[in-house]
């Protein structure tokens, strides 16, 4: 027998005796009330943890003692059941700095944003950063990098490298299986993937927004599991109905949690879970993680038993997490304590047994790491003013039409003065929009123009484009353009904005996705740039810079900017600006 | 990438294709109605088949096609949740001819009798045997062999080998921990057999009757997982509360579920399943299997959308049984179709995609096969009447007192008369009950009295004694008791019957357990032996047979007998027939 059993063994006995009441336990929870997942109802009693885990619960003294008198109500520690923690812009030291608060105990996160950018070298830095922290991150092996065949990523992840690393007890399964048309049209790499996971008996995430009947069943028949993405209550029952759970999604651009609440009741609970999918920092900081999703679910009528087990227990059984999801004997010590069961604000957060954050604020410190692999990750040769040059054929020109509130673009055709081999924008609403390859030093430009934005005298740029992450600059002249991308070579990725000859910036030094700086820090110096766009004329209707993060993203309507070139994702091919 | 995953690939691009009705199904159930588990409600539709799985559930054409006319109501294959194949008295083989009919699918099986027999042996005998047959059994590792060390067993499996076959693929879990003082006083083996089984992820089950508080606790804080030993519906609330899974149990000589069926409620009848533990041979037969438990469970008042899924989706749960439990795309094809969800009779069974049972017959016919290592498994010397003298000291002797109903016995104190240097019971209801040691030669004869059971003028004797499963004989002659135990060792166990100079017998050839004829010969011949022990005055308040299979188990009270002697369980020790 080996010595891992025999400890096991050992830490049993002093389990067991704690459970008893024949030894002290470590720390006992003194008069608390609690939320029991398996009954829905709300019990009391001492909690006893010993070890890390829940002994007992009953009346019983501990080594240490806190007496919550009765106040509150605890739950387990909550999870997040799908997102990426690159869209929080934070570290994932950070991250957990400012969930944990929260009641956040466990997250499933993709890092999905990070592979596209450093392979999976950037999975292995998610997972040391965050062992910093008490927080658990459960990694889902990116499932689609590059997520297009139209654009240049920093790694590319074939079914064979999926097959090799998915039996890294690293990774707890496939992320989100995004090539949904893949799926259903028999592509062998993409099945190959689902399939490596199935065979190591792997969780396989979905994402299949607006699929239905025959090819919805058709993507869930290959064994895919959940899904974050529905738009509406119709969606999200139909997929429960075909032995899907689905994730009521709460993050800061999507949150489609109240929309689908109806799809749930009393008997098909169990099948539903909490995320955010993406949750932007100063959004965390300012209204919560989970506990904000529990918030709003029991605002929408869901009764908070229910609410409750999809953030712990159902999320627990949706993804194998042994001993978690519930406050019972043999459960890990994970546990929140929030003031009642509407509000959920945290006033004591347990993890393992020791506390962890008290009155919102965190009890631990990460140093923080800086990986060599994920740092200095912009590769390219400086750009100059030329690179910008537009050179229309005649004088109408396809151009992207945006709006507030929509990742949707418009595939509009407008007329364009041209000047001097260039085109000519100067008075119009008009500006030129760049993405240029960062991972390679390939020196792709993609060119477009966009209206609807409205800059004036200046540029802005970013390193956060999803899916691949190259740099995104809108601007309405050629040499700030060039400052703004060059400024973001200097510093290593990050958000940079030119007003004339003032270049202001900041870091986003890791992968070129998130900042080395506090979350309180990081939220002041990016709204501090964004305020800046705002008086050059940036329309208030637009996240400054998060709304150029996505104008590269090849898979939505309806014209996108790639490093390759202008696409059309309504004919799914590249397409030439002249109209 | 390996083959295996290829190839999996490859069976779910034929899925995929299925799914979206581009290829033809292998098998289609044409105008289907169904129970679907996620939502509770009754669905409809084709349900197409491809390669053993459910590809979709639509308007679907098949290479072959089942129209059922929208009658009856299926549901996925049912799942015994804990039961003892052996308790049927019937072969794997046999069993799943007998219960695949009912729309049995999966048995979650402890093969804790045969094990105590033949050892591990035994395990993987009941795994080859079950192999020919469509029956899904899942085997866990019986974790108390013997289950008392006050009985000499055929095999004795420790911490240590419990630690190495635990990681064996053939078992999948820990099988019912019934030493539960071990447990609680912190037995370091016992706790090792439990940290063994946690240490590689799999499940353990439970049986901790009459365990309350924080003793429950204790016992639950270790990770045992379920429990189908409940007596009262408080017993079970109290279990499901602390993170238990129950099983309510409807077998033939237990069957609490009615009992039970007030601690379920729609918040938490996802933590109950169903099962029989003990089921034999007639009951099975004539009243079915786990589709009779659901016909009691719904006429107790549970809804039949939650019982349906005790028996399919909360089963495949709590034992980690991928693809099983439910109705939906990419889903096992294993489906029963019964008339109503009231009266839950069987009119069709489909076991991965092909049918195997229809209107109450199997449509395979397994060949039984009988390994060497469960055949002649009675190692004895020939006993002789001399073996049978009880000498008492006084004129009263301690008597085991027998009530129909209760596996409980009465320790009383009678005055017993003697004569020759033995006891003198003729014209008295007292009678002599002997356990014969059988496994190793030891030649261990445990002598006691018993009263109640009320044969005369002969002997009866049976090798199937819980748990060791010596020899365990009643008689008033010592002659007749002689030859009702050579008997079975000349048949290599089974029951006899000596009604003076006439032995009658049935063998029971495999391990002494199992009967190698049909279900319907098998019943027969124990009635007509039953039937002869009832003639010979055998109160028919008892199972004449099975009464004497528990007067050995040494863990329920009062007073019993083992090969080791008369044991007083009330003391938990060896005690003196003197009084």
């Amino acid at each position: 027998m080996d010595n891992k059993v025999k400890d096991c063994a050992d830490s049993a006995a002093k389990l067991v005796m704690a459970a008893k009441g024949e030894i002290k336990a470590d720390l006992v929870i003194k008069n608390a009330k609690y939320l029991n997942v398996f009954t829905g109802e709300v019990n009391s009693g001492d909690i006893a943890i010993c070890g890390g885990k829940i002994a007992g619960i009953g009346s019983y003294s501990g080594i240490e003692e806190i007496d919550v008198g009765g106040s509150g109500i605890f739950t387990a520690g909550l999870c997040d059941g799908h997102m990426h923690i690159e869209s929080t812009q934070l570290t994932p030291e950070e991250f957990a700095v400012c969930c944990m608060p929260y009641g956040t105990s466990v997250v499933i996160a993709d890092p999905h944003e990070i592979v596209n950018v450093c392979g999976i070298d950037g999975a292995r830095y998610m997972a040391r950063a965050a062992a910093r922290t008490p927080l658990e991150v459960k990694l889902m092996l990116p499932s689609c990098v590059p997520s297009t065949a139209f654009e240049t990523s920093g790694a590319v992840i074939g079914a064979d490298e999926i097959a090799k690393e998915i039996k890294d007890p690293l990774f707890y399964g496939l992320g989100e299986m995004m090539n949904y048309p893949g799926v259903v049209n028999c592509d062998s790499s993409t099945l190959q993937k689902i399939a490596a996971s199935a065979c190591c008996g792997k969780v396989v995430d979905g994402h299949s927004p607006s699929l239905t009947g025959k090819e919805l069943a058709a993507y869930i028949s290959t064994g895919i599991k959940t899904d974050h993405e529905c738009a509406t209550w119709q969606e999200a029952a139909e997929r429960v109905s075909m032995g899907m759970y689905v994730h009521l999604r709460h993050g800061s651009a999507s949150h489609e949690l109240a929309k689908l609440a109806p799809a749930v009741n009393g008997y098909n609970y169990r099948r539903f879970l909490l995320c955010t999918d993406d949750r932007h920092a100063d959004d965390l900081i300012t209204e919560g993680h989970i506990n904000n999703a529990l918030r709003v679910a029991v605002k929408c009528g869901i009764p908070a038993a229910q609410a409750v087990a999809m953030a712990t227990l159902n999320a627990a059984e949706c993804y194998n997490l042994k001993g978690k999801g519930a406050i019972a004997p043999g459960y890990d010590a994970d546990l929140a304590l929030f003031d009642n069961l509407t509000d959920f604000n945290c006033k004591l957060a347990i993890k393992g047994g020791k506390v962890v954050a008290k009155d919102g604020k965190a009890l631990f410190k990460p140093v923080k790491m800086f990986d060599k692999c994920v740092k200095d990750t912009v590769h390219m040769r400086e750009v100059t003013p030329d690179n910008f040059i537009i050179k229309l054929n005649g004088t109408h020109a396809r151009v992207m039409g945006i709006e507030g509130g929509s990742l949707v673009t418009k595939n509009t055709v407008c007329e364009v003065a041209s000047c001097g081999g260039d085109v000519d924008i100067k008075g119009t609403d008009i500006l030129k929009v760049a993405v240029v390859e960062r991972h390679h030093t390939t020196g792709n430009i993609g060119l477009g123009l966009i209206k609807g934005y409205g800059l004036k005298g200046g540029a802005i740029a970013i390193s956060v484009g999803h899916d691949s992450h190259n740099i995104t600059a809108i601007g309405d002249d050629n040499v700030a353009l060039a400052r703004a991308v060059n400024e973001l070579k200097r510093i290593g990725g990050g958000m940079a904005l030119v007003n004339g000859d003032k270049v202001y910036s900041h870091p986003l030094e890791v992968a070129g996705l998130m900042s080395g700086a506090s979350a309180k820090e990081h939220v002041a110096a990016s709204h501090d740039l964004a305020e800046k766009a705002y008086a050059m004329g940036v329309d208030r209707q637009f996240d400054a810079f998060i709304t150029l993060s996505f104008l590269s993203l090849a898979v939505i309507p309806e014209l996108r900017v790639t490093d390759r070139g202008l696409f059309d994702v309504n004919k799914f091919a590249f397409t030439d600006i002249n109209a």
